[in-house]
């Protein structure tokens, strides 16, 4: 085991993700939960060029290899405590899929919609993402069924399903400040709030009123009788 | 778009594999193909302590992101001719699994066997993986079928399935170097050579004789009607 393996190596961003989510608070933990989400992956020079995305048309899923950059610089340690498993059992690093990690590469397959071909930009349309605004992109790679999709695999105790979702509800005021709104933007709220983005140790509260950024709006919300409320929707 | 984007970013190997395919000729060009393949992912210090793989042992697939090692530094074009598509149509780079990338990172799921704890080395046991000797490796995180695994996903033209696998013969004298040899190497032999390790440009040749370094072997093969034939296994 010699020196050689030990030099950093470094990466260049090939994209960046602008996402209907502004902010990490409110971000799904992993892809394929929030189905209205919807994000455009835009490439950086010298990538942007037509070429680079040929034969991509026919995928129906792409891989992101994308730097948790909300949270890197934050270090890391061996182990974590994830939010699934309540946010108060320890497991190693290599066993989550933490963004504190030594190298804060994430990896999300995520639903590809199409091509962007506007001037001045270059890049993929995305759904069902857990990507925040801002997100630099290492690498995309086409989803490989044959070798990609392991149904039998048998994940960790604690990750075997997607997480529970809770009830979402809309106050009168939430109700009227959606109006003449996209039906779609009503829909990303729901599924969004419906996996309840309170860190672990506020699980057990009621009441609390919460502001989360999403597509532009301020959603005020709370968790009461462990049913999510949404009290406005400030556009 | 600011030119922090661009900024680039230094990742640094937190392991390395020791792996039955010595060289990058013969190694497969996916995981899943070649089920006798073994390997040891060894830790690097300072995350080759017990905590960061507390909680594995539940797992029995790994996503491994790793250095396209024996490739890096060779640069990348836009578009790439993938084997898989006969070496002669061109895709994006980003449509392709291709290791000549913007960013040389490589992405496996590959089968978990279990944790190596021996003085002085800590790490996982590995099957059915497709890394070359001395990979290094940047992150380790547990495949979650939940998110990870999308049999229904559409795969890009011509790699909707596993490649074809080719007939493998043994000649006499390759039986007779097998003798007393555990019957796994005569398995890792057959199911790599099936891949037909030829680069697409030799694909229409026959009879030339090649060698392929295997678990400390020299083999030596040719392609003759369509079928491997295993000349001989030099140990």
């Amino acid at each position: 085991m010699t020196d050689t393996y030990h030099a950093p190596i470094q990466f260049t961003p090939i994209g960046v993700i602008r996402s209907c989510f502004d902010a990490k608070f409110g971000t799904p933990r992993q892809p394929g939960l929030v189905p209205s989400a919807s994000a455009e992956l835009i490439l950086l020079p010298p990538y942007d060029q037509p070429g680079c995305l040929r034969g991509l048309e026919g995928c129906s899923h792409v891989w992101l290899l994308f730097l948790f950059h909300a949270s890197a610089g934050q270090g890391w340690a061996p182990t974590v405590r994830p939010p699934r498993l309540g946010g108060n059992r320890r497991i190693g690093v290599f066993a989550s899929r933490s963004p504190f990690r030594p190298n804060p590469i994430g990896l999300s397959a995520v639903e590809f919609e199409g091509l962007i071909e506007r001037p001045g930009a270059r890049g993929l349309r995305l759904r069902n993402h857990d990507l925040v605004d801002g997100t630099p992109v290492l690498d995309i790679k086409p989803y490989l069924p044959y070798s990609d999709s392991l149904p039998q695999a048998r994940a960790p105790a604690g990750f075997e399903q997607a997480p529970d979702r809770r009830r979402v509800v809309f106050s009168a005021a939430a109700e009227a400040d959606l109006h003449g709104a996209p039906a779609e933007l009503r829909l990303l709220i729901a599924q969004t709030l419906a996996l309840d983005p309170r860190p672990a140790y506020r699980q057990g509260e009621s009441g609390r009123l919460h502001g989360m950024a999403l597509a532009g709006c301020n959603v005020r919300w709370r968790v009461v009788d462990g049913e999510v409320r949404v009290e406005r929707v400030e556009r």
